[in-house]
């Protein structure tokens, strides 16, 4: 169970208005609908303002202009969905972690392990890796050799990083995470493929988050590059040589060709995929299911996805898109036969 | 090799009817083409019925309207492929497992493991977990602090199951399945991104089998749910807080976003996608590679596929996708004009 | 730091012809841009000749019709790509492993290890597994009962092979990577979901590299089959009984279901899912993210996907999509009104 905090004392740590009992105390965060007495709740967006009439919740986070739409005691932000991310993080502070090395890890003579650093039983960590402080390598790791790891990063069970990458500061990978595999570098020679050997490296920034089993590639002779404060999502493969740009966010099962550079602030829709040697300007957005097949320039918002429909009807539908370019043509023919005719009368 | 089953022996455990040479034995399934004398086969489909004559089977699994097309010694079932599959488990058992904890696993000394239950070596349990009856954990397994596992369930090797999480009976999770980690979740505060805490659980029913390297989040606040007899392919992505229905099959390669609710029976196709906040009617078929943009409330079959073609042909076609609208516009005006033409003559 | 080669040498070991200053030594590969003079770079097509121009490479690799669009010391071959892939290998061999079995690995006493081989830390050897010469298994793999691994295998961390799989010389696997698990089969029966045994393997031949996190099932009664020299990306899924021709190439996130065969020196774009029980010649490329929805019998390129645009266009466009059965009836009957309108005039 999460510890009490009055609202005054959460005021106090993190800024915002307080309106209606001050001393109204709550435990945990919780939406408006499942919300008791102990939880504080948020409302981000006015359109649902009334559920607010209906929540049970002990205490509230809304913006400005919903101020007043509730007696409930009220934390007034100008983002009440940051405002409550942090509120949860106070209620939910990460389970301590013993620093040290378990017994059971297995932990190379030249590696450089902070004594702040907690090595779980079973993570193995190679020659001339160097894991910073209060960072945590969870059960299964491998570290390779020469990683470098910076401070207060967190790796889940299973995930693997290959020999000479570089992680920052705040770095979170869940598991089953494998950074710094080869690239997908091949050439043909009389007929066999030839491995071409992947000798750059992963390199990435600060406050980097990456999900269950994604995959980044090391670059094949320079680097592959993640910049700070980029968000991926579960299941995300970026090939070699990929940059991307700092604070975007991409959404589960995305794919990510060689070479491509993805600007900062993009947000790319779960499912999507950005063909190689691509160029996609700051703040670009793309659909869900998208593939981008040629550079983005321009910031804005892209898509490119069949629209879904009964199958029945898809399938009477889809069959012309087959004819599209014959179809265009009979319109032509019309529209030349129309204007004769209009011509003639 | 599997042991001999005389066929009267099969039909005393599953039932059927036997027809021809009841003192006939076979010690292992196999499909029509490749079936020898010790084989058992099945036909599931009266069109493929010509395949009888061809078969070397020893004896044979098919429904009533098939149960004369062949002499062979035979089985009939209302539903072969269902009578197949369970002598295939007949014939097929799975290996014993010797219960206990292998030496060179690591278990926490507040976990709870069932004496009948199995725990192989690089596994780790951590504190407060709990593994039920005749359940296996294999090699490099990561148990959560306080996970529920429930009795004969199987974890092959490399599984991953974050803190809290509540896993059903006869669960089948196999490798590089990841079970908990953090939901997609951050807000936007002064151009960085916030993570917001997931502090809801995974919740599986009884049933449930969850294919190779598939990610199942965690909840935000509430739980993601997998209700009972769930089947799941490999590399499917389920965001926070999805709820799947009762018995519903996922193909390979399906990314679920967060909130969604699927009904019972569904059946989604491989490579398939599901936005946020929706909510499918329980019996909804989804076909291969479609992305599903809003909400069904009807059962039925749905698809939305670009038809593929030869390269040339489709670049051809796929021009006048991005002109549809103005095509549609050249139409009315035709129409227009070839409704004035027809008044004038 | 890679040892120092003189051209010369390279030469007498990869063959090529030399031009320029024959004592010139490098150290290390590069692209034209970024090469010092330690480097050798390389020319694969004529059309970036104007790249040679502005290089500061020691040495540069390119093919019989640039040999002399530079003074800088070069090497001329038919085929500079894969020739720089050699000299990248020369340069870059991998780093030496110390054959034998780490004390925290965990190998079965039936198991049999080549003395050449090398087993990591906490890497699981099940019982009568074979690992081959020269092999090495990384830290947390997991080798089934009855796996036969050739010689000179190379399986990163966290690889799992199940039982009774069997994989050629030259095996590369990337971490993450899950061969053998149990193909999706079930029959459906009352209601419920029944599991199908798959007691099938999965066959893989030799000079096979397999990218991280990618998933290969077992076959249900026959094998699966992966023939010789085929490369696959990351996060691949390659379902049950099906079977992939020699020398084919698949890159990241395909999906390819059930019993579908795939022919010789295939090439597959990322994202695209083939469906099940299908046929594909020999020589046949599919673009990214293309679904095949039947076979293909003639070789040649084949691609299936929306185009994208900005989010407004696509949505005025793709609204058609729906309706073009009608449109194309409102052709239909356009056409026989203009036609009779020719008639009349």
């Amino acid at each position: 169970m999460a510890d009490s905090w009055r609202l005054t004392e959460i005021v106090a740590q993190l800024g915002g208005q307080l309106l209606g009992d001050a001393d109204a105390s709550i435990s945990q965060v919780a939406t408006l609908e499942a919300a008791q007495a102990h939880h504080i709740s948020f409302l981000a967006n006015s359109k649902y303002r009334t559920q607010l009439s209906g929540t049970r919740a002990g205490a509230v986070i809304l913006g400005q202009a919903d101020a007043d739409a509730t007696r409930i005691p009220r934390i007034v932000s100008s983002n009440p969905y940051a405002y409550f991310a942090k509120v949860s993080a106070l209620l939910n502070p990460m389970p301590k972690i013993e620093p040290g090395v378990h017994p059971d890890a297995v932990v190379s003579r030249s590696a450089q392990v902070d004594v702040t650093a907690s090595i779980a039983a079973t993570a193995v960590i190679a020659d001339g890796a160097k894991i910073g402080a209060f960072s945590i390598i969870g059960e299964g790791c491998s570290i390779g050799a020469n990683v470098l790891i910076g401070s207060h990063a967190r790796l889940y069970p299973r995930v693997v990083i290959y020999q000479g990458c570089v992680l920052g500061d705040n770095f979170i990978a869940h598991s089953g995470v494998v950074i710094g595999a080869d690239g997908f570098g091949m050439a043909m020679d009389e007929g066999c493929w030839i491995k071409v050997p992947q000798i750059g490296r992963v390199l990435i920034g600060n406050d980097v988050e990456i999900g269950a089993n994604t995959t980044i590639d090391r670059g094949t002779l320079d680097d592959t590059v993640i910049e700070d404060g980029v968000k991926l999502d579960n299941q995300i493969q970026v090939a070699h040589n990929v940059r991307i740009g700092a604070y975007s966010a991409i959404a589960g099962c995305v794919g990510i060709a060689g070479s491509t550079e993805i600007g900062k602030y993009c947000r790319i829709g779960g499912g999507s995929a950005i063909l190689g040697h691509l160029k996609l300007a700051d703040h670009v957005d793309i659909g869900a299911c998208t593939l981008i097949s040629k550079s983005i320039l321009e910031a804005g918002s892209y898509t490119g996805i069949f629209p879904f429909d009964k199958t029945e009807a898809w399938r009477k539908n889809a069959v012309h898109v087959r004819h599209l370019d014959k179809l265009v043509e009979r319109i032509r023919i019309l529209e030349q036969q129309v204007s004769s005719l209009t011509g003639k009368i």
